[in-house]
């Protein structure tokens, strides 16, 4: 096969024909990215492919400090040509990494540049982008829209007063939904320095003073309540692994009373409390009917010294391999048990946990919604082909592919669009590979209509979406 | 490939000389399963395809579940045909699934339909297997029979009197072996409301009181040389991991005392108790000759609602992910230091154990048996394309896959042979790859040879089982 | 494909062309083995196959006792002839093993036999090889020179006197570069019997009285520098797992005074004693430029019948499942953090540990070096095909391969180099795959310059070794 051509990932006849008769076509929810909705409320335009490029995303980052570059044309204030060709180098030599198809990808698909990027066509194709850069069409609206996409959830901090939202919520001249999604984590991480401020802040903001875990948690309800107003479908929640250390309302007030006196807690008093909240809140999902995302086998901020230099986020986390099956599935039965289970999205960063997910979600589904427990579409570390590649085939082996809710971007840049259909193309693969192996029979129309559902229909159904007309 | 063919997985010419020539025509040993004994003894027919899929099949149910199914359809007392036609509707959007692979096999084989089920034709499906099943050739024992299976090993309780055994021993119309397997779980689970209720009646069977550990020892010892006597050649053994709590006879015996008192037991003790009588009984099945299976990686009965509806063993067990190799490897040496290890099959549910587990088995190896300590077949979650491709790439990678025993159903139903022709086209296209890509020569009579031993040479030897001529 | 034909593993023209043109007349740089310098030195000579293919080799010792071959033909005293017979008969079962390739590598390149080592032919080969070992030209120098060894690196006991590396060094009729690796894991072992000998013995070398951990470090630092005088580029140490139990020096000095003193550590004092000393160490490898190598998830003497009968490296070690990435990235943060670590290979033997520690690599990496943080190829039970390129993919998804420096031996065998080409082969196919998806340009030269990096060139400027002209 011809470098990044239109059959790219599509290694039958059946995954070319399931992919441009049914998959690239659809419209693109993207229910969990990190978008600053201000971008889209400002409708931001970009002067500079390096700082559309490298201005805040940590995968390019990290390929380049495996390079040797120095961080002063990474994350420093070098001269943004100097920092493209820094990157351009060390691209070419990350053969295999999925940035090299995201990159393309971005290049065709945003820019119409077809050639790869090497070291020594790096600075023509730096112009060119920018050059480009300069249309109206390059937008943060409008690169949104031509994406295809329907509806974009962003993250939000409970404290958010939404306002951005309401306004594109109230202009009908940008047809996209943008939702926001509730991520109450500040809330959660009782062991972390700036714990108190948050409860302060939420009180504020809901004009409430925190004496007790009881007004921190009837306030989140307001929120929760509010954000389910502005049309938000979701919560999500990073946690280091889905803990489950059952602790009565009255010990867990009492941890955090402890904390906001300004005591530090055990680790065991921080997951006890962890538990006892995120079990209330899941509850108010339920009520609400949002869907509860969980992510985890995360450890975040490992290199200090950087972090001191240049805060959280930056490139430093990595995979944890402390991922409990038996916590999670006590955790999942305490709301399954009084059919307060929200619909639940796990997530792992550690691929080693797909199989065990996937035997896991198998115990709690329900007649309330088919695929009620999912395993999220391969994440972060794991959204390159192989990670793709085995968190389908475990799904497929373990439970009902049809039922899958597909993929999400989870990025903070609006060219990241281009990674559904990089997760498009290798579900077609997936599918034609069973098709071309005998594994399943050759019904194209019906196996366009699972690709269909896979791409949209599962997940506008799945989350209760409205798309506009 | 054309769906499901007579070349079915069978992706190289090698592989198909391989299992049409060699794997095909040999006699099934099925050493281990859960069909009930007294269905055959009794020669059980069916009347309904329903109650023969959909009746004690809790893969089946997980996927209705998933596909938000109402559980009325599943384990309710729906119409067999309504249940039916959910099913059919489900299993068509579990692309990939082996239970689709599963269920045309049997199809194909047992009721010679060749076309894919669909919600469309679900209906024909159903009438036409119901009118099939009221044939005499579908009986329990003839379906045994026509499956080529020579030995069949159930599963069964200490306490079991084997008559169904005895009765089918003594029949000489049916000539199919079928022995009982020696399964104390009942008696090492400690923890569990029931134990005592177990060991009372095994005291009532073996005419004895139980007053300490050691009754209970010379107890379960009477009931192994019985289950001897009746053909028996292996034990089995679920644990949640094997564990190593090292415990003197004493302090085990104080555990033992204190729990059928009434008390309850820590989870410390719980292990050191198990620790101290599995230790005991391998001795006895190295005594008698007996293989130990030991099935770990499983966590079981995690949706306390729907135990509490249906019981265990309905579809609501997962993937363990605490499967320590340190205690795994203390157990197995305690025994082989005083050479009181007997053949050990390991099985884990959770696949990320592969490598691991071939790598122990190598340290325990010794000449009194070749492939003395074996890795079972891929299982449960696992019994998949890829996952017997993984458990045999790792068997061949770390050790001898010429001593493999091979493939075993860990079924209720006696259709499930099909899932003995789904493990060879399997193994045969794991040997005919290696040809194909000229890791191994291509000795089609050598290799040929290794297929024949591997689906049931093996096996005959390794349990020292006697067919009869 | 032929079996093994000289196209072996290259599925792809690609592949072949990378293989051909670029990987293939590469030198090697085996910077990781454990052949006895002495052997060098003396220039031994082998006047048996089975000497030299079962004198030594655990690997073949266990596929011999998995076919149930007696010990006496094992490690015993049996006829070499009985023993070859006995090795090859177990090899023809051990389809898919590496050890299948190797072997037959090693016939092919050294031996110029070409036909599949079998039951039937054994003799017949053992004459042949026996014959062809009377040739000067399979001298234990003849052997490292004609295979292309530019650079090797033993593995060195800090009490070693170097004098064989000294007198090599000096005879400048061999050509190759044999340098000393500080390997210190007798001091680091401090629950093991011996500890307190090894520590004398140090002491007697150093000419120094231990009273105190700190005598000890001041040793160890005195033989570092030693080492590195004799040209020493790297320290190697073999850990259960990568802990971090903080502790200061006056605690880890009272640990070291207690068992020096011939009392006992718990398990958690020998962790932090582990933990205080080997950042000492790494502090000193980062001061004189050594690469560290951590070598883990390995858990060693499992069968304690067998280690009192024929000790340690026999055979009976595993893989093991506690490699926690928390202390990982906790323990080199600590070096991190005051700009300390030294360049440093990760190798857990846990090939479900890729995923985690190619993210964690990229948490510690630098401007100091590019790659500075590896993770280090396929180990012992991984280095077969799967487990190859399992690893080749995860750093690719994960990291830059580009900055990859590639195979080691990890052997005490002369004939191991062929590991190098089938490591090479496995590095061209992975690429040649890559190309013919489409994944990555067809850029031969630059594809081929990568290989060639990955060969020789990325370990080369890593160590910063000073190869003759």
């Amino acid at each position: 096969m011809e470098f990044m051509d239109k059959n790219f990932l599509l290694d039958t006849e059946c995954a070319e024909v399931l992919y441009h008769k049914y998959a690239e076509h659809m419209p693109i929810i993207d229910y969990h990215c990190h978008i600053p909705v201000s971008e889209i409320a400002d409708d931001v335009r970009f002067c500079n492919i390096s700082d559309l490029w490298l201005g805040a995303d940590h995968y390019k980052w990290r390929i380049m400090r495996a390079c040797g570059v120095p961080e002063e044309l990474i994350t420093g204030s070098a001269d943004p040509e100097k920092k493209f060709e820094a990157f351009a180098a060390s691209l070419s030599k990350a053969i295999g990494n999925p940035l090299y198809h995201w990159s393309h990808l971005e290049l065709q698909r945003y820019f119409g540049i077809q050639e790869p990027l090497t070291p020594d066509n790096a600075l023509s194709i730096y112009d060119r982008c920018n050059e480009m850069l300069r249309d109206p069409g390059m937008s943060a609206r409008n690169l949104v829209r031509r994406s295809n996409v329907r509806i974009l959830c962003t993250t939000d901090d409970p404290c958010d007063d939404l306002r951005y939202h309401k306004q594109l919520a109230d202009d009908p001249s940008f047809p996209v939904q943008v939702l926001p999604a509730f991520r109450p984590d500040n809330f959660l991480d009782i062991e972390k320095p700036d714990f108190a401020e948050h409860v302060e802040r939420l009180g504020e903001i809901c004009d409430w003073t925190m004496y007790s875990l009881s007004d921190l948690k009837d306030s989140l309800t307001e929120r929760i309540n509010y954000f389910a107003f502005r049309g938000a479908k979701t919560a999500d929640h990073g946690l280091p692994y889905v803990m489950y250390e059952p602790c009565d309302d009255e010990t867990a007030g009492g941890i955090f009373r402890k904390r906001m006196d300004g005591g530090t807690v055990t680790r065991k008093e921080a997951m006890a409390y962890r538990t006892n909240l995120l079990l209330h809140l899941a509850r108010e999902y339920h009520r609400v009917g949002f869907v509860m995302q969980l992510h985890y086998g995360v450890k975040r901020d490992n290199n200090s010294l950087m972090f001191d230099r240049i805060g959280p986020n930056t490139g430093f986390d990595c995979i944890d391999n402390h991922t409990p099956v038996a916590s999670l599935t006590e955790f999942l039965n305490d709301l399954a048990k009084t059919e307060q289970l929200p619909k639940t999205i796990l997530y792992s960063l550690n691929p080693i946990d797909n199989a065990a997910i996937d035997s896991v979600i198998g115990c709690f589904q329900d007649e309330s919604c088919a695929g009620k427990i999912q395993h999220g579409s391969a994440w972060w570390f794991n959204d390159n082909k192989t990670g793709m590649l085995d968190q389908l085939t475990s799904l497929s082996n373990l439970g009902v592919i049809g039922q899958f809710i597909g993929m999400l971007t989870d990025s903070r840049s609006f060219l990241s669009y281009t990674r559904h259909e990089y997760f498009r193309r290798i579900l077609c693969r997936f599918f034609g590979r069973l098709v071309s192996e005998g594994e399943y029979p050759k019904d194209m129309s019906f196996l366009g209509s699972v690709v269909e559902d896979i791409c949209y229909n599962n997940c506008l159904r799945y989350f209760d979406f409205k798309p506009a007309k």
